[in-house]
């Protein structure tokens, strides 16, 4: 397998911030919460009511995109599961990949783009496929720590693995907040998620598993995720429930958080480590916009980072 | 990525024992060295001048192989690399992964086996497209972790990351054996090994990284491989040599060694786990022969390991 592992295939894919506040990174959530809200009519994202739980209910202080999310309550004199000490009710909204994913292509088509499929090994190269005058969107993920040129050591994976059941009865998604968070170190991370398509379907996680690059389907994690579910969520124990596939997914997380940023670069680099591959082309300088590292929340802040990812490239013109 | 990481397109793939001793798999890796030497005239293999370096003299005191591979002699007052204590000279023999591959399919076709490439999650999906009285042959290396029915929580992955460069001048493979013994835990592995095929190209390692899945291309690997190549042969840094390309792999190692077994399964099993595909059909018996967990020594344990598993086949029909 030379191809680097990524997420976006087997991804929830709902919006549903995680972590301490940020407030560039709430700009991006914010603005694609919109985006995706306004496209539910299209059927190609849908409404979701959620119920989200915290063990530790002074985490309930403060939600910022509680006025965001539609529908937000807290839960009062509710049975909560396990050991969860608060949990909110809201309605957010949710993507399939597969369908979203082969729209966005459709999209980019239809304004002219063309797609050309190719292994880089390096930033240059993509300067020589690019011409004069281009503009790179390094747009990498974890790919960013391999390409040289950009090197991006901070890079790191988050491991996820998913099951994906037919489970109709189940129409609410559902999450354990606390499980979510990486500094607590259990590995796992307790969600359902219904799908938008197919019909049916339901998405239940999963782990969250940092510097963790195995990508191979693991038994006793897929035993541990159906149990952990199945406690918050008794409705997937029903003899309707089917086990469809399963899914393994490294999602691109940066210590420090995602790069959206505006470089020049020399080309040819200097690296003797390019592999050789026909002549490079003349010494020039190349724009190139950085856009990764967004870990487990590449959807929820896609269409806020490509807005400021614009913006920079406008004020770098002047 | 939703396939298991392999290692078989990157290996070197050199004949050359490594570990300590074992009665049986020193069976199936002498068979295997017979059978490449006697294909040399073929072109898929060659002969492979060799000069082995060892920290510790005393591992030459018991040398196994020594009467197997052709021209063995001890260096004696010649300079040695780096911190080495001794050094070996032998022939033995390579093979060229992609070529090799190609060809041993081939034989298969001629021989009327039909290849079916499908992804399947469980032991029981395979004693339904083999039917009735079929005998399944579980050769899935990492893989066996993985599949539902197996189960086998001993494989683990030795990432193993190469460099492919043309180097002509380069005619000998050198091998830093201390290097390659995965307790000493530096992760390194200094080899040299001028492949068949392409002409003139010569791949350097490397990496020995038990339990790290990371299939990505390390930059910083990368540098030091090409400098340790270079510190035991200095050839390298001639201006003739030219980096072509990188592979990175997952040797599919397992505690306690290759398990090559025959066992008894019930199908359908009971397994809630495996994803709802159609009917799994009848319940019966079926026989499943493993050969798996070979580690680094894929190539050279496979004639000899083959040879076993049909006469474990043979006398289990007795």
């Amino acid at each position: 397998m030379d191809s680097q592992a990524w997420a976006s295939p087997w991804a929830g894919a709902n919006w549903s911030p995680m972590g301490d506040y940020d407030e560039r990174k709430y700009k991006w959530e914010s603005h694609t919460f919109n985006k995706l809200w306004d496209m539910i009519p299209t059927g190609l994202t849908m409404e979701l009511p959620t119920r989200a739980f915290f063990a530790d209910p002074s985490e309930l202080n403060d939600i910022p995109w509680k006025d965001l999310c539609r529908d937000f309550s807290i839960m009062e004199n509710e049975p909560l599961p396990l050991n969860m000490k608060a949990g909110v009710r809201f309605t957010t909204v949710a993507l399939a990949p597969a369908s979203y994913l082969k729209w966005l292509k459709s999209e980019l088509h239809s304004r002219g783009v063309k797609f050309i499929q190719q292994k880089l090994q390096s930033l240059q190269e993509a300067a020589v496929i690019g011409g004069p005058g281009c503009i790179i969107v390094n747009a990498t993920a974890l790919g960013a720590r391999s390409l040289i040129g950009v090197e991006d050591t901070k890079c790191y994976p988050i491991r996820g693995q998913t099951t994906i059941v037919y489970a109709p009865q189940v129409k609410e998604c559902i999450e354990v907040v606390s499980d979510l968070d990486a500094t607590k170190g259990t590995g796992h991370a307790t969600y359902i998620i219904p799908r938008v398509y197919p019909p049916g379907t339901v998405l239940l996680g999963g782990t969250f598993q940092p510097n963790n690059w195995d990508t191979s389907f693991d038994i006793p994690t897929a035993k541990g995720i159906f149990e952990r579910c199945a406690a918050v969520e008794p409705a997937l124990l029903s003899s309707e429930t089917q086990i469809l596939s399963y899914g393994i997914g490294l999602r691109p997380a940066r210590e420090g958080g995602p790069r959206v940023e505006v470089e020049w670069i020399d080309v040819p680099g200097e690296s003797e480590l390019i592999p050789s591959r026909g002549s490079l082309g003349e010494k020039r300088k190349v724009k190139v916009v950085h856009a990764y590292g967004f870990g487990p929340a590449g959807y929820q802040s896609s269409w806020g980072a490509a807005e400021e990812a614009v913006q920079l490239l406008r004020s770098s013109e002047a």
